[in-house]
């Protein structure tokens, strides 16, 4: 095959040249985009590429690949020149071409959700190594799981100074380190150049000494070196110790003028300094023009590892039937038959015996069930196990080099866990639940926006959710959390008023396979409020009539969580001076906005006054019950205080609901 | 003086039980708290504030004191014992006895506007030491401009594992030690012990090689031995680099069973463990009671900065009485003349010679006049200068030991830089503003939570903040942001539409000194809609009627930042058909709510047809238009593509606000 030995001829050199002038031209013809990185980590790369990366472009999504993580996420067009290059189906050379424009494969910033072969959705800083890092973890507990044939590979990263000058990158690392996930290995483009010019301006951190304070293998080497590069990789692939590569690289390399500085970054290069570029690195081709020699030898490592992919097919298909539809169902994200049924279950057996008890030990008692149910279901918590009830009696915690178990211990690092979850997921055959107190979800955030953004199934179990946690007071104390995540396109927010609902709230959190779900869960006791078990999932719709008016309503109360109980107990009050409300529960208040209209207005109903009850600001809430409806709930920051005065204090209390709605209905 | 001789007498030990005791007694009084840092750290802390702290507790606010920060704020119950036993007036024995009570000086974590003597409200994990950076880095600018006279003190911060886990100690360290900021000096409670249990459950970084990494000054010591202590911290007093004491301790030290554990750490010991620990402390003590001979000698310590006190008084009383009344000005945190009026002499340029810019661009326009009127304006941005427009021509950046300037390069830290903020600011005598992307908000809102909670008044310069931005796609676009930032309590969200708002909105953003506030700002150029400078400032209520009706309303259109141009062409197109409607400008819809019923009143109108443009979600919006109000924005996330094709893909466009009127109309 003569195509197989021109392909030989091809030097590294025309490899990586080939991904920096297609980086170059698409940039420029976007007229925006970051030329900077892919011309400085292409040699990087390509290494990577040719010389080690477990990948078949004809199948880039087949489970037992290694994983390559561009945490650099500006530097996209690295990434959809590499796709392009081993000749990824749908990235051809007209998505290049339509780098940056609407509904292309190639947008901004990678996004797995638009682009075959893109791992995870990366841009802002620091979230592709924190995620990797999740990747990383769920390949070894898989592979504890399942055994070498299954699940026997890498995770790769390329990481910029921004990506380590995040916070998040060192609850990352801490963790790989501790947990010595050495099947992970990040190439940092050291080019030693940040936006606002040398890194110099900000940074002195050695980054190799800070790795390896972490537990970290880490070397330098000349990234512009590919011997130096694969001798590192090869080296790294040995260790017991994740692995930080630190590669000494140019930014836009081949720039004449803008190499090695910060106006290589962000913008095109523009006409004359792209002419410049090229002729250093002796390319004389036309823009988008690729020699095709140079084609056939990208199309080759682009081939490398469908040997392994077949030989791994091979494997599955040996299996036995069942354990092969396990594994595969589990892979797809499927959900097991069951988890209905199981909380179905659970609802009669609450029924038979309600439990007055705070809806995060409802969730304990529905993760006791369900952890059963699905068996890929795996939780963890950062530092409140104790507080967080995630860990159910049969889950074991994985440790440093011991990876079976279903339990993590993420330590006090809400950011790495929400991002590593991410990975987890992303990884495939696992379902990450991850816990901490409601106030925290401020610190893990811009996690929580790449799950919702990319439509990955995490559950995040929030406890603490309101100014019922008392005593450690407004720091700890969520009042706009609630509304914050609400507002946050695709993510769900649940906030159960007892057992009942916490267990159909689960299983609507389990059940959703596209995208992210909040359980906000109580600190305190409440009354179990449900004494049918009923037919179907009443959370199912957001919101549902809980308790009807005794008579015509003159007034609604919609309340959520734990204040579901303080509406009740003023619609009796009510009652008592034959006043009839009707009290709607509402576990999720986007979700009943999501319904349609009828379902919505069949919910609200038409009584005059519209009330809403809970512990937290108003904001999102004059959706349902307009400007002019009663807000009973936080105005402010809570207190420090036993968490019954708080709520008299806050003036959140049955009495206080009664009084406004009577005080509105004699207006 | 037989007091003074009997305090003499008092051994180290003595002291330090002293605040064990006190520890003990309030969480065990309160049924709730934190006693194993209190115990396990008096060591530290007594040695800290009986051999160095430059503290006076007669006056714990004096401008060159130094500044003790806990950063372990759950361990609160120690820094009230620290102040009630030097002695500062308000915190009496009885506000120990109502440890975390309702409006006590003593809330479950240390909350600097509840307590005098307290330097900044921690408990959420890592903000502390975050903030002290700050205090640290604003000590040495406030040097540099008034010597050593005036300014001339250290910044102690108490962290714990905790602390140093979280992501944003990371930021934080490493811009201290970039900055070598020899006046900070942290002591690490290494006490192996967090919340799940030991800390090998979950960490295995060796802190002194990270913190040297990062270019500090790092030991470690026991941290109960008081000489060791007390070597150290001379040790690093005479550093050239920011310096981690990493002193191992006890958790709980003292407890017979608790010890060294985790059950230490969040929990009353109960009473026999507590009977046990006084037993094995030597101490023979009613609860809350401390003996004479020891209550002497910490008031004595208590005293140790009223020499240094008086004679820097002397100090600042000899200077020439402007520069006194100047210096006194800036430290009591009061604004200078002349901001309002070299505003409306901006707005009359502006005026005269309309700025078509984007509002970033408008921003630095108006910071070219505020940085003159406002001296004590310290801008910066996490990496993102020339993006976020902060630099103007008149600042010069600071840089590691040269700190004679009025901008900072934060590095990608966009956490570490609010958390910074929050510390420069309560230092006082600088304000500060920090820019970055508005979708970056995510990474800094646990800091900007500390500032709105603690009444801080940072400006944040948040720029590309919506579609607007373009190419960079949804993990850039801010779409859910705004309504996050309303939905905090005490956060002012301004999102000005063109370079007159933009300047009214830095005016207000200045004048505020009670809470902190966000100027959300365009990539893109927008047109100046205001012609006319105008009385007084037309963004203080939150929103105004920019353009009447021609004739009787049929609708508003309400409108923020860039849509406000799409209102205003809307409106046009519905004038051509004679359908007369106006149009409001809210550039800040939290300050708008927050008006009295009859201001609200009176901009909302009567027109019959409420509409909203905004591009970015709609929630929050309904507190304005009501549920059946129209809203034009945003559905969902964005997309990377040209931003004006962005705006015709999600129809946020002037002939669909037009439509949409028309519609409802017609209905």
């Amino acid at each position: 095959m003569p195509q197989t030995v021109s392909a030989d001829r091809v030097t590294h050199s025309d490899l990586a040249n080939a991904v920096r002038v297609l980086a170059m031209d698409a940039v420029e013809k976007a007229k925006s985009g970051h030329p900077g990185l892919p011309m400085g980590a292409a040699d990087m790369a390509t290494v990577l590429f040719t010389k080690f990366l477990k990948y078949d472009a004809a199948d880039p999504s087949w489970p037992d690949r290694d994983r390559f993580v561009l945490s650099a996420g500006h530097g996209s067009m690295l990434l959809y020149a590499l796709l392009h290059l081993t000749g990824v189906k749908d990235m051809t050379l007209d998505e290049l071409k339509r780098f940056r424009q609407l509904d292309s494969k190639t947008p901004g910033h990678p996004e797995n959700f638009m682009t075959p072969g893109v791992e995870t959705t990366t841009g802002p800083l620091g979230q592709g190594i924190a995620t990797a890092v999740g990747m990383a973890l769920a390949e070894r507990m898989l592979n504890a799981e399942y055994g070498d044939d299954l699940v026997d590979h890498r995770t790769y990263v390329l990481a910029s100074d921004g990506d380590l000058m995040e916070g998040i990158s060192q609850e990352a690392i801490a963790l790989a380190g501790h947990l010595r996930l050495n099947r992970l290995i990040v190439l940092f483009d050291d080019n030693g150049i940040s936006i606002d010019g040398p890194l110099s301006l900000s940074d002195s951190v050695d980054q190799v000494k800070r790795f390896q304070a972490c537990g970290w293998n880490a070397v330098r080497v000349d990234g512009h070196d590919p011997k130096a590069l694969q001798r590192a990789i090869a080296r790294a692939q040995k260790s017991d110790r994740p692995t930080l590569i630190a590669c000494r690289t140019t930014i836009g390399f081949g720039a004449p003028k803008k190499a090695g500085t910060s106006k290589a970054h962000g913008e095109p290069l523009g006409a004359e300094e792209l002419a410049g570029a090229k002729k250093a690195l002796g390319w004389d081709h036309a823009p988008f023009e690729i020699p095709e020699t140079i084609r056939a030898a990208w199309a080759k490592a682009g081939k490398r590892g469908r040997r392994l992919r077949k030989a791994w097919a091979e494997r599955l298909k040996a299996l036995p039937a069942e354990k092969r539809a396990e594994f595969e169902r589990r892979m797809k994200g499927v959900r097991p038959q069951g988890i209905a049924e199981a909380v179905a279950r659970l609802k009669e057996r609450l029924v038979a015996e309600p439990q007055a008890v705070a809806t995060r030990k409802a969730s304990e008692i529905a993760l006791e069930v369900l952890t059963e149910a699905v068996p890929e279901l795996v939780l963890g918590s950062a530092d409140l196990t104790p507080s967080n009830n995630t860990k159910t009696k049969n889950l074991t915690a994985i440790a440093p080099g011991q990876y079976a178990g279903r339990y993590i211990h993420y330590g006090i690092r809400e950011h790495g866990m929400a991002a590593a979850m991410n990975g987890i997921a992303l990884h495939g055959g696992l379902v990450p639940a991850g816990a901490t107190f409601l106030v925290f979800t401020d610190y893990a955030r811009p996690a929580m926006r790449i799950a919702a953004l990319s439509g990955i199934p995490a559950v995040y179990v929030m406890t603490h959710d309101s100014i019922g946690l008392g005593e450690d007071g407004p720091t700890h104390q969520p009042v706009e959390h609630l509304a914050a995540l609400r507002a946050m396109p695709k993510m769900r927010v649940f906030r159960p008023a007892d057992a009942v609902e916490t267990a159909e709230c689960w299983q609507l959190a389990l059940e959703r396979t596209d995208g992210p779900t909040v359980l906000a869960l109580t600190r305190q006791n409440l009354p179990q409020i449900r004494r049918e078990a009923g037919n179907g999932n009443l959370c199912a719709t957001g919101a549902y009539e809980l308790s009807p008016a005794q008579g015509k309503a003159r007034a609604t109360i919609f309340a959520s969580g734990s204040e579901v109980e303080i509406a009740l107990a003023a619609q009796n009050i009510l009652a008592e001076q034959s006043f009839a409300v009707r009290v709607v529960s509402v576990p999720s208040l986007d979700l009943f906005l999501a319904q349609p209209e009828k379902v919505r207005a069949r919910i609200v109903g038409d009584a005059p006054v519209k009330v809403a009850v809970e512990a937290a600001v108003r904001f999102g809430w004059d959706s349902v019950i307009g400007p002019d409806g009663i807000f009973v709930g936080m105005q402010g920051f809570g207190a420090s205080a036993p968490y019954k005065e708080l709520y008299r204090h806050f003036g959140i209390t049955a009495e206080a609901v009664a009084e406004h709605i009577l005080r509105t209905h004699n207006l």
